[in-house]
């Protein structure tokens, strides 16, 4: 007798964020509930878009640089929380500077607490207006969720992570993304919140056979 | 006896294009199929994007600056485009010069041709690689539909329709576009091809009580 051994695998799709992008924000909740009905894994992959901006001889956001897309985009990101019954207040500076706030989601994202986090980092930063990149605020945000500030910020500053943190940038600068969110499934890459719906869709083989 | 006059009047969207824009290309075929069904009156304004862009320091087109953007555009039209059913060859060189077409489309939109004549030019660039800064691909497509090529280019080059052109970019400009396609419903903006439903539905009443 002989027989083949059936791996069922799920489909994975890959979530790229950056604290300090705006539009991150409404995705780091929608696909949290986008999720729970596609029978789809999501990667969530923190990444720093400040290497891949200054490759492009930008200091900052582009949202700062162009106040016509600036403007647009605090406009459009209104319309968009406001669907989504998430509040918005206008972070200020902005951007804030993400680099603690994203080594400790990939320590949490190692634990089980990842996207908890990282939505409390978002809010905090978009809704309730807090320095996300203040050790402190980043403190109070781990305690809220029941673990030891000090553990994990000690883990965030480890060479390891900081290291990782340089490596998923560098890998999200060779798969060609250049803003966030971004998304990848099956190799293709999908920029920004409104692709979200297509990205799961190719993860799950839809549009597989397309150009 | 008293009364009132009741005048109904349909909601109107303003599609801003540029002919150079490549997401333009499928705005163009989709509003033309969503508004049969949507009860709302399109005004087609075809702009320049140049004087625009050229205020925001570039010279060329963003998708050219930005290599990796670049890339992504054209996989993402691919991708629309094979799901519209549209063809899609990249023109060489992108973008081309839409001026004459846009003074054209300014003649045809006065008379009663000029949805068929924005898609017209649209598939000539994106889908047959022909190069819609010459007169004389003009001048054919102009024939294709049945109009005289020297009428409608003497028209194109008066003084009134130049001047149109100029006052249209520079209301572009005033109101806060800085890519095309743009949307415009009720004094609210809407930038990309992929925020054309949202758009329709603002201007027939959903989300005005939006923030």
């Amino acid at each position: 007798m002989c027989g083949f051994m059936v791996v069922m695998t799920r489909p994975v799709l890959d979530f790229w964020f950056e604290f300090a992008s705006s539009y991150s924000y409404p995705a780091a909740h929608r696909i949290v509930r986008l999720v729970r009905t596609a029978d789809v894994d999501i990667r969530w992959r923190p990444f720093l878009l400040g290497p891949i901006f200054a490759a492009q001889g930008w200091d900052t956001s582009p949202f700062n640089l162009y106040p016509a897309k600036g403007r647009y985009m605090w406009r459009d990101l209104a319309r968009i929380c406001a669907d989504l019954g998430l509040a918005l207040h206008r972070p200020d500076p902005f951007p804030q500077q993400g680099l603690i706030a994203a080594r400790v989601a990939l320590v949490a994202l190692a634990e089980d607490w990842g996207p908890d986090f990282v939505q409390a980092v978002y809010r905090a930063e978009f809704a309730e207006r807090r320095q996300i990149g203040d050790r402190a605020v980043i403190a109070d945000l781990i305690a809220r969720l029941g673990h030891d500030p000090v553990r994990i910020l000690t883990l965030a500053q480890s060479d390891e992570i900081k290291s990782r943190l340089r490596v998923e940038t560098a890998e999200a600068q060779r798969i060609g993304i250049f803003g966030a969110p971004s998304f990848v499934a099956d190799g293709e890459l999908f920029w920004g919140n409104d692709r979200l719906e297509q990205a799961i869709g190719w993860a799950r083989g839809q549009g597989r056979a397309r150009p």
